[in-house]
């Protein structure tokens, strides 16, 4: 507890743009984040005041940063759960708690734990050897059960041979059949340690080449009942699971089903959206949830929030500095967000997102705007 | 500028809640506010990662806090016109140029002006000795030329001896007649150094003991002309006195006319609600102005938007986060922003705003929440 402002310490592990939108956020209550980053230029250290260096698996770091903190929470997966086991025995509070994050660090974990609650997912099975794949079948996606993010550590595997340089590795492997999608949905939730609940609005997330590039909010042509089932597997994942913070469920809508994808237990680039177009944002959102706060409303503020994802492109052109120019310019309503990261080809650099109330409008302005500040035209 | 994130540096002298918002606000920029404050307590220094320590008068504070930034602004009116002047002549791009913020340092040098450009106000004159006061007339309105704020530096005097103190401090002081009001205004206004201007809805202030408690965006009942009048008058004045940055003009409203009451050259409490209430929250409409960015669009994200200040109140009772849980627990709607500051009764030590289309509603919620977190009741 911060005697001064009478306030709990809230810390994050990892100095991502989650942090750094987290801690943008979390000043609104009174408070100012405390990040363990891995490098002073991470998009959050260069931002907070109050700001550690060490890795995410650095368990002396982590014990130091946990002694200052009434509640600790993560920008990401990577911290190991003994680690985190390991300082809540000490007495410290982490949220969500290893027990639960175990099934966003573990793609195995988590099918396993999906299919004991009978939750619609692709067909799957651990891949331990080539023999495991041929009888899968190929055809087939083939994921790291650890590690994996933003469509890193997924391989579309076409020959049982392809996947020999995986193993080779020595990295645990799960196989999935490759699912027919209409299109991808995910659903953002909220969970309070009391078990409180709150749920956003259903959104269609456009993938491409693996990598988020737009979200749409709420999800065009979504019937109702196809919004219930997947705010219903949202509630109950998060509550079977004993989530603590915010949870993205991804899903596949294959048109006649939806089945759950992946998981992510903290803020997540499919729920940027809610900074702009929400009452409540996630990140503040899951600020109240770990803090045991109540809950914000998830309400939208417009009828359409789009969001459109900024990769870094290809080096030369005109500076970000005269690129965001350019974008502000072109459109005064598009609100920009930058993660304050060095420019790379493909790196997620930042967001932007518009509201209003025509899907067609509001898609072709966000990704305009994500083109000019990748491109620089 | 800064050359891993290719955007320019912006610096702000001042630490206080206006200081710490533009913080908020420009992370989603790409930026990190350079902050200039008088304490590593102040509300600023406490979020903001790049903090130097130093006061609004110290020459040799703020020449090595200028020679860090691209552009300099001011989250106060307190840097003497002359140390800005000495800056903008070494070469540093300080914004408003101190040509412009006289006119918000110096209520006098304020009144001349916009009495040479026709621009309806309060009779008034200036106040040397209590002779002054006779010839002006009692009742009347006393205020220090210089240096107050908030309900600071003005006096309702009744009769002339009563300037006698004032007069024996020796601050220069002006006199104004005490107008018969039905309600207080206020218009935002940005301006580029190339004076393009956006200006937001007018909004209606309410005052309770020279302290602003209420704002109501947009004013209710007024009608378009008036509307138009107002912010005619913000166009011309920002324009004729070549402010850059954000200006607020402060109007009375008598039922019959429009005066002009104050001016401030920065965010200001009368702006709070664009922050959960518009496109462009004013902290990222400054930014955008004094970095010469094209403008944000000013468009109200609700039909009605109600901003409350949080008062500290009498010490005792619950502490703040208690309050705070309360709060978010009676209303999920409602958005809170609290300053990182110590409570002391009657400091300003956050706000809430709250959308949607029942003024008497939203007022009723935004004044309760405020009450809240004062009293913890």
């Amino acid at each position: 507890m911060d005697e001064r402002t009478q306030l709990p310490v809230l810390g994050m592990v990892g100095g991502g743009q989650l942090a750094r939108m987290t801690h943008q956020a979390v000043i609104a209550l009174g408070q100012s984040l405390r990040v363990l980053a891995e490098s002073p230029q991470d998009g959050a250290a260069v931002v907070a005041a109050d700001v550690s260096i060490g890795g995410p698996a650095d368990a002396e770091a982590l014990a130091a940063f946990a002694a200052g903190c009434d509640v600790v929470t993560f920008d990401h997966e990577h911290v190991p759960g003994e680690l985190i086991e390991k300082l809540a025995a000490a007495g410290h509070v982490l949220r969500p708690a290893a027990a639960a994050l175990r099934y966003a660090q573990d793609k195995r974990a988590m099918r396993r734990r999906l299919g004991e609650l009978g939750l619609p997912m692709p067909r799957w099975r651990t891949v331990d050897s080539a023999d495991d794949l041929v009888e899968f079948g190929v055809p087939c996606v083939v994921k790291t059960a650890t590690g994996g993010y933003d469509g890193r550590g997924v391989f579309m595997v076409e020959a049982v041979d392809d996947v020999a340089a995986l193993l080779a590795a020595g990295v645990p492997l799960l196989a999935e059949e490759r699912v027919p999608l209409v299109r991808e949905l995910a659903v953002q939730i909220a969970r309070s340690p009391a078990g409180e609940t709150a749920v956003y609005p259903v959104v269609e997330t456009v993938q491409q080449g693996g990598i988020c590039t737009e979200v749409i909010a709420p999800a065009p042509d979504l019937t109702p009942e196809r919004a219930r089932e997947a705010t219903d597997m949202a509630v109950r994942i998060a509550t079977e699971l004993d989530v603590v913070g915010m949870l993205a469920v991804e899903l596949f809508d294959t048109g006649d089903r939806l089945l759950v994808n992946e998981l992510a237990m903290r803020p997540h680039n499919s729920g940027h959206w809610t900074i702009d177009g929400a009452v409540t944002s996630q990140f503040a959102q899951h600020a109240r949830a770990v803090l045991d706060y109540p809950l914000g409303a998830t309400t939208p503020v417009a009828p359409v929030v789009v969001m459109a994802n900024v990769l870094g492109g290809e080096p030369g052109g005109p500076r970000l500095d005269e690129r965001l120019q350019r974008l502000l310019s072109l459109d005064p309503e598009m609100r920009v967000h930058l993660y304050g990261k060095a420019v790379r080809p493909g790196r997620k650099i930042g967001h932007v997102t518009v509201t209003g109330d025509d899907v067609a409008d509001l898609r072709r302005r966000a990704t305009r705007a994500a083109a000019l500040l990748r491109d620089g035209v």
